[in-house]
């Protein structure tokens, strides 16, 4: 019955498969290299040790009445969003997620990134109004017990803001971690209405190619979406792995539009208007739009491209010396499945691929891990994702020589550009640290 | 481009497939059957209808500042679990997830369930320790920071209480909602090390046939496993849904064993010791043993069987009017994954095949959905799950033959039994309202 350590895992398997320690991705650890202390107490295989276990304080006494809604430890006070606009000033705010504390591929509802341009209005959902009206047969109007009666549809899949991964545009590496490079982006479960159901009820006149979609709060954002994505995949989102939407994921509900950009899935939404031509409205015009190095811009941006970043260990972390880790880390893309991830602990020289979490889903994160033994010395850890339409992660080199970067002395007004998606470095020193680098 | 609506839903696909109005699961709508009121302004395809529309109170003012941790909207301040001991007084505590508020699959971890038997701990994770010792050839403890260096997983997983649904082993319909009835069941996405890839580190014993499992809170509750279930599937798990644990859930670790009732998934877990026998704990041996109607119980009954139960329309909600609406439930089964689930609108005498949502995950929630246009009669609504195993759920009139009931009459000491799997029935009246029955 018990199975031999030795049949498990074959000692070949330990073989580094790539330079600088990486190990096969199906390699088990092996009894070789412990990580834990073996007990100290500990005085053979089938003793006693170390009864009876030492009690705690909280084995010695009742604990906490449980709450209606319950909330993360005390002991996690540090695993929140980081805000860019506390004090709600009249500007746009951001809040970020916290990747290098999270595992697995569902970003909790809490923790979700928000970006929004007029703050989290308070919405009676019993008041707000969803109208779908413009080039249709029949405008209509839909509440929210109305829209629960259609059928529904739930998909897990990410949301990512085209400027996420931007501060990687600047010219040298910025010493911050992954929340701040990588935050505006997260994954959930969203539960809804397919567009193209209620499509159906309004019925669609030949002429409309686009729709417009727009929020009830006070910014109003909107942008055109091509019909063509409302008879494919778009979605009325009301729920949010599980439960109504957050606030600031546009309570009572928005729009999903699987792998597009994020401020496109318009939040809080309140119409679809189907016209013939997009409507250049501010925010796709202006706030939206990405530059190029030529002055020319993209007029529509929509994909978020194939990306992937190790989540860790990465910046602001230390190894607590030589031996085995885990390095683990997300990859998506808009384009549908990640096809494969590869990982290199050597700046690039050599790679070896990463295993993939199942379920692999469309438009999802997908969770990539790879073993490996630090052997003390400097390294430098990349990951690089292919998504099954066959889009690779480019090296930053060829990002920038496309899409520019920063001026390297200010004054620095702007982000050049948005859809940053080439591959993320951290760079391990012999000390252990680990820091943002471009290599 | 536009695709035609009667290309799209042929009529007849619209016709019913079992009694009492249900509807072909692929069916679309087709505008033949409007729920929303087209507007009142509507003058046309091509009008600009409602323009322009009338702003309420949120799209004229700033809304709130992002906080770090978003919580719901204060008007989902009913989507909360019930507490059956909020006044933490010396005895178990219960809080249930309210099904009949939620979508999707995913619980969200505020509302997961949670019973507990002396409070909910405050541990500190720097200090809590998991030891793995007993039959083992190197008795070997373990930080929170040690295992997060060892190889990971994720899987999707309901949890459910034994005693989940004993309600139903009422004589008589319980008046309750889905709440009362199913809500010690949640599923989430959990994380972290298999204790197989841990089993490797200490080694095995070849005379240990089970473990002991040992929580840290107050009451230490422990259970025993067989080894076999340690080399397949179990897992020490450090993150629910992409967090760390809820304090609830067995903040900073707990045992995870999917398919398995979930007191064994031990919460603050301290302790995994290999044996040779069971250990016939007070937790095993006297609050979750089955009693049968013989007088004689089962001395270990592991897996949470088959089961399905319609969370909308369900017991306390109202139908507004004859017209379509979605059947929507839930099914899961501790053998595997959901095979098919049928569902009836006249209380058994005929069923329909009901959409099942991808991905189907084994051993976690299927969301079922089904079209049902209600004719504004009386109606009986059930759903019946099969798993990839072959088992059904049985009718309650099966289940009781074998399994008992309660006394009709008082005093009624407690329920009879636990793995209460049998079809769920609601009744829904000519005024629209939802209750519960047996049918």
């Amino acid at each position: 019955m018990v199975r031999s350590r030795d049949r498990q895992t074959p000692v070949e398997t330990l073989e580094p498969v790539a330079g600088n320690g990486l190990i096969d991705r199906r390699a088990l650890l092996g009894r070789g290299m412990v990580l834990a202390g073996a007990m100290s107490t500990g005085i053979g295989p089938a003793s006693a040790a170390a009864e009876p276990l030492a009690d705690d304080p909280w084995s010695l006494e009742v604990g906490d009445p449980m709450p209606p809604y319950q909330g993360p430890s005390k002991f996690e006070a540090k695993v929140v969003r980081t805000l860019s606009n506390p004090n709600n000033e009249p500007r746009n705010s951001h809040a970020r997620t916290p990747h290098h504390l999270l595992e697995g591929t569902i970003t909790p509802n809490g923790l979700h990134f928000n970006i929004n341009h007029g703050g989290v209005p308070n919405i009676d959902p019993e008041k707000h109004r969803l109208v779908i009206h413009g080039l249709v047969k029949q405008p209509t109007e839909f509440t929210l017990d109305t829209l629960s009666r259609y059928p529904m549809v739930s998909r897990v899949t990410f949301i990512e803001c085209g400027g996420n991964s931007a501060p990687l545009f600047s010219p040298e590496p910025l010493q911050e971690n992954i929340q701040a490079l990588h935050g505006l982006v997260s994954c959930a479960e969203w539960t809804g209405v397919k567009l193209s159901t209620l499509l159906e009820e309004t019925g669609i006149d030949p002429r409309a190619k686009w729709f417009v979609a727009e929020g009830a709060d006070s910014p109003h954002l909107s942008r055109s979406v091509p019909v063509k994505k409302a008879l494919d995949d778009a979605m009325i989102a009301l729920y949010q792995n599980g439960e109504r939407l957050n606030p600031g994921n546009g309570y009572p509900m928005r729009l999903l539009l699987p792998g597009y950009e994020g401020n496109m899935n318009v939040k809080f939404l309140r119409r679809i208007k189907l016209v013939e031509q997009p409507a250049m409205s501010y925010y796709e015009a202006r706030t939206y739009s990405q530059i190029l190095p030529s002055g020319k811009a993209y007029r529509f941006y929509f994909l978020q491209e194939v990306k992937s970043f190790i989540t860790r260990p990465s910046h602001g972390m230390a190894l607590k010396g030589p031996g085995l880790y885990e390095i683990s880390g997300l990859a998506y893309s808009g384009n549908g499945r990640i096809e494969k991830v590869m990982v290199s602990a050597d700046a690039g020289q050599s790679w070896a691929q990463a295993a993939l979490q199942e379920p692999v889903l469309s438009k999802a994160f997908t969770r990539f891990r790879m073993p490996w033994r630090w052997d003390g010395g400097p390294a430098t850890l990349q990951s690089r994702a292919w998504d099954e339409a066959g889009n690779v992660q480019p090296t930053r080199a060829e990002f920038v020589a496309t899409r520019g970067e920063l001026a390297k002395k200010p004054p620095v007004l702007a982000f050049p550009n948005q859809h940053f998606n080439s591959i993320t470095s951290w760079g391990v020193a012999s000390s252990g640290e680990v820091a943002h680098v471009y290599a």
